[in-house]
């Protein structure tokens, strides 16, 4: 039924408002297929504030509505979405790919990875633990003073403001993790489309609107909007009716969104995925015994998807040696023979050489990838310096968004650890060791846990497994809030805040706090988890 | 063997830095006993950067062993602190009385609720579930990725500076709910003392610093500092090495360390309890048949502790007619012979002086109290006003601390909703409600439970529950940071943050996420439950 809505994939360049598609009045943007170097049609005019305040009235209106629905209704709506998203996946996945120059296997995966994150935030509400349902029975016969009942249960923020990312068309934007997440936790969403992927953002917006539509939720629990950060990026953060904000892009771009809620009469959260250089440290025993496999595996990591992945990575720690010059080696012949990808977007791909330009400044040059044949291709790079002159620098720390990385050679295991300490907080941090390095391992773990949100071993941290324990996290600068994951179950926290009841009537409870446990919840009875 | 360090309460007029005994060299405060009208000794001269520097050193120094220590070591030291703060009861509440001109049964009264906090968390760090274990198991075979190991456990953020309360000497100053959840979450603790107690923050640092050392903890697990807030605190919430903050005082300070800790190169989060006017709901039924009760008791709650509570009760919402008539007559005969209490400081008694003559100004005066014969004593005073005046004011929500309320008199049970939306964020709200009012309590809870933490019915605000289910905080200005509870089992939570661990070696996970379940941790397997 409403598959017939959403399979056309003529684009019509419009924002949608609360179930209505309403044309910008602003600049006219169009997306780049940076493959084949065009301009894709149709144009999509920006909105303005009255478009951010029309959508965030709506969102305020849908509210109560949307947030009075059961766990079991949103489920159902989730699972729509996703359903309505996989009906128009083959002319989504060809827009995607024309937008972003991705590869089409790779825009497939995202396909799948998007309505998987959909589901996975179904299954969190009908498992309900999300609830926070907590009871302290009423103590009548207490002395001095009898204790009341009371209940704690979780409810939703308000409407919350979702920033699309650039490098992720479908799973960090308009139905990616943070809309999902934010729609499971009961509030309405109001995203600002990137401006690299309109079609495929248009599209998704459109698969949203009729789950809203046929879920019979309120028009105004989603709206997408195009517009430029600084105007309507910021109105919407600082509109009074939205009291959350989920953002993945730049540091930049998270700094400015984190002084516009903090400088609101009511600050509200910002959860600001940022930047990270996703540091990999090579132990000796591993680099012996496989330093050129490390090498080769590295460059693959590096290069993926053009190096634009958060968890992209951007620093390699080591110990000078043979097995260190093994890896250097072998990275060095993969990366002259890799080939330059397209880079998502012309700016990016601009930022991206003057990044390469700045560290070719202070560091000293490995290797190049193959140079490519447009400008908005990733021209890879690798660099190394010695552990003093990255300890001296803050810019050896910068991220280049993209292929590029920078291996610092350490002269023994305590200066391997004063670069840990040294660096800012980060996304992941990756070990690769073998046996004989576990008491090495062992001394660096615990400084590795106070810089990142997921610490790995023997893999690459690119590719974020969509899970229960996921976190996609880490302390400043990796995100504005290292208390929380932008990936995994634990995402719909970051939309909630606790309430509790006390001496409620019984006919007013809220079912996840009811006598009786109707919803068959897992809650705390004075501290002890039951079923019952 | 600690005992006889802490029994003896000759005050040194010091501070305790890592377990070292300083002197300030700053501004030299004195203890004011408000009930005596006199100063007393010893004078605690301020402390300034150097020793703000010095605390902060020996926290973050510390911090790599105190994190390290298991649960059960953790909780033995929490049991430590709450006996020697038994061992000195008798000292301590002498003092505590003198400084706060609080009545000695409310003092012993807060000192069981500070050992019972204490305990409180000791027994959520042998329950475990703070934690937050979840195992996601490697499925090797999957297609078209195998999916890795993931584990995922909360860890502390690190040093905690916390801001002692003028109202709660004990359970919210240097061995209070902040302290405690800190400590119990792993963090390091730099406390500032409260001027308007240091004698008693001294015996409480000196029970703190005995148990540090008979735990055989690093002496910079905890440190007490006196000083100024715009001075001392702004120093402490500013230097890099602390990363977590809790505040229970005025809106104004609150901000202050907001902005303070926003405007660091590393923002960190604020735990901020400010202010709060605790509306009172009552509906016609309740009105009807018990009018004349509900007002006698609201002056209870009015008049307990000069008002000096977070929770005080200073708006009361409720819709013309001869029930309320009744409320106000009781309430008016029952305030008029309620005697002028001591307040904390003669800054508080100042403070609310200027606060309710800003009240007469805008509203009608209902009645005062008896009046005072000092100064610092509090002349209770109750207001009223209609609805459209106060929907149509901003000054009428100021929080006057103290015992002073202003009964907001409606139309109809519309303008009492539309009184509701208009409120700001409250730690609490209030209904008083009989069986015939529950079809108007079910239209009202919704819009309560977006502005308040704990929502009571049949009872009064003041009073708060140490438990697993409370919530003691609420939307802002109530508190900085509404996801949170400063009181109860779930305070732990705001000290920590979420790590992901993917495929660790065996030898090396942590115990809680460790293979066989050696802690016998409640643990989200694949996202589901289990203790196995």
């Amino acid at each position: 039924m409403t598959a017939t809505i959403s399979a056309t994939a003529r684009l019509t360049g419009q924002m949608i408002i609360a179930g209505a598609y309403v044309r910008g009045t602003g600049t006219e943007i169009r997306a780049f297929d940076p493959a084949a170097g065009r301009t894709l049609d149709p144009a999509y005019p920006h909105g303005d504030g009255t478009h951010a305040d029309a959508a965030c009235a709506a969102a305020a209106d849908a509210f109560a509505a949307y947030r009075a629905t059961t766990s079991e209704q949103r489920a159902q709506f989730l699972d729509a979405i996703a359903a309505n998203i996989e009906a128009i996946s083959e002319p989504l996945v060809d827009r995607a790919v024309a937008e972003s120059g991705l590869p089409r296997a790779r825009i497939t995966g995202e396909v799948g990875r998007t309505t998987g994150q959909l589901r996975l935030f179904a299954s969190v509400l009908r498992e309900g633990s999300w609830n926070g349902a907590r009871i302290d029975p009423a103590m009548p016969e207490r002395t001095p003073l009898p204790r009341p009942d009371i209940r704690q249960r979780f409810v939703p923020l308000g409407p919350v403001a979702v920033f699309s990312a650039s490098n992720f068309p479908l799973a960090f934007s308009v139905a990616g993790g943070d809309t999902a997440s934010a729609l499971a936790a009961g509030c309405p969403v109001v995203v600002k489309g990137h401006d690299a992927h309109p079609g495929t953002s248009e599209l998704v917006g459109r698969a949203i609107t009729d789950a809203v539509a046929s879920s019979g939720l309120p028009a105004g629990t989603f709206s997408l909007l195009f517009g430029s950060g600084p105007g309507l990026g910021t109105e919407l953060v600082s509109d009074p009716r939205i009291k959350a904000v989920g953002f993945t892009g730049s540091r930049s771009g998270g700094l400015a969104l984190v002084a516009a809620a903090a400088a609101r009469p009511e600050p509200i959260p910002v959860y600001a995925e940022m930047s990270s250089i996703n540091p990999v440290f090579l132990l000796d025993g591993a680099l012996d015994s496989r330093g050129g496999d490390l090498g080769r595996a590295f460059v693959g990591s590096l290069t993926m998807g053009s190096g634009q992945f958060c968890t992209n990575p951007g620093l390699v720690i080591a110990i000078d040696g043979p097995g260190l010059d093994a890896f250097v080696a072998a990275a060095a012949e993969a990366l002259v023979a890799a080939p330059a990808t397209p880079m998502l977007t012309p700016t990016i791909a601009q930022n991206y050489a003057t990044g390469v330009e700045a560290l070719s400044q202070s560091a000293e040059l490995v290797a190049r990838g193959l140079p490519p044949e447009r400008e908005t291709a990733c021209h890879a790079a690798l660099f190394t310096t010695d552990a003093p002159t990255f300890l001296a620098s803050e810019e050896l720390q910068a991220e280049v968004f993209g292929s590029s990385s920078l291996i610092v050679r350490c002269a023994d295991a305590d200066q391997m650890r004063a670069v840990a300490q040294r660096i800012e907080g980060q996304l992941t941090a990756t070990v690769h060791a073998d046996e004989s390095d576990l008491e090495d391992a062992a001394r660096l773990l615990p400084l590795l846990e106070l810089k990142a949100g997921r610490i790995l071993f023997d893999g690459w941290p690119t590719g974020v497994e969509v899970s229960h324990a996921m976190v996609h996290g880490g302390p400043f600068p990796a995100t504005s809030d290292s208390r929380t994951t932008s990936v995994g179950a634990r995402a719909i926290e970051r939309y909630l805040r606790p309430v509790c009841y006390q001496n409620l009537p019984k006919s007013l409870l809220p079912s996840a706090i009811a006598d009786g446990n109707p919803d068959r919840l897992w809650r705390r009875i004075d501290g002890r988890l039951t079923q019952d």
